[in-house]
């Protein structure tokens, strides 16, 4: 942290995160009120179902009033370990258990307003859960699966229609040099 | 829109984009409390100098408390077209005006939280411009020019001590069937 905290203007608690407002003076000197979500962190997979095809998951984000297809995320919970909050997530998004991880690396999500730090992995040896845990109540969830080619076709934006999120492209592209 | 706003909790808006609490009824029947970011939207560029190279800007982001290296970026003004958005802040942060421009697509940076929509573009065809016009006062940044080998060894996540965000590693990912 290269910057002093002046001081806080506004703090708001909600479930998965906390919205502050704080007067700040940047490295460069520069003073003024700056906002922004304060984040646990999260994981996303790039999850590989025996037969080759990739799992993605299908919800609604309130945010952006629509469906979106995305790969299987989740923010951890204080002190957890991302590697354990990924195969949960996992496991209650889709009902897949991964017996195989890599590490892929991480990523901010959005810098400019948020310290979402996303730790990317790629699953495989996946194995269908007789009992699926239970995840969120609100979560509304479809697992879906792609082939290589219709995978690489909505991530590489040649549909217009197409709704991606960052981070599913993000994640895809750290995973392609393991593929 | 599918989901039903019951009543707003809280509103604050900041310089760039608006906080907003809300309880909420979801297309699945969930009600609840939700908390996000209204966000205007975006521009980010990938541009190719004249010699091939990339050009990035490495900057202070308060959020995380680093500098990072990112394509050039910018959020949209009220009512602006992102075609124009984009090319502005091309030259303010970079000082380089592009002649070529190609939409690579769209995607939604955080839909977890906020509505931010970031419009991608490739440039090529730059050039120095006599004057750089002035940009936000605060804004701390310095031109970073990567050639493709050096671009693809930052944005594959092979250096775990990489500090990478997800818009510039997803307009990267859209930009390459065009490279």
């Amino acid at each position: 942290m290269q910057h002093q905290v002046q001081f806080q203007r506004l703090y708001y608690r909600s479930r998965k995160f906390a919205y502050r407002v704080e007067a700040l003076k940047l490295p460069n000197g520069a003073e003024g009120e700056y906002a922004y979500i304060e984040h646990p962190g999260a994981g996303v997979v790039v999850p590989i179902a025996p037969d080759g095809r990739f799992v993605l998951v299908r919800q609604y984000r309130f945010a952006v009033g629509a469906y979106l297809l995305e790969f299987p995320a989740g923010t951890l919970e204080p002190g957890e370990d991302p590697d354990r909050t990924i195969a949960r997530e996992l496991e209650e998004e889709t009902g897949y258990h991964a017996q195989q991880w890599q590490y892929l690396g991480a990523f901010f999500l959005c810098p400019g307003y948020s310290t979402e730090k996303i730790h990317a992995y790629l699953a495989r040896n996946l194995t269908v859960l007789a009992v699926r845990p239970e995840g969120d109540e609100d979560e509304d969830l479809e697992t879906v699966l792609y082939d290589r080619d219709q995978l690489e076709a909505l991530l590489s934006g040649a549909d217009p229609n197409a709704l991606l999120d960052a981070k599913s492209i993000a994640a895809y592209h750290l995973a392609q040099r393991h593929l």
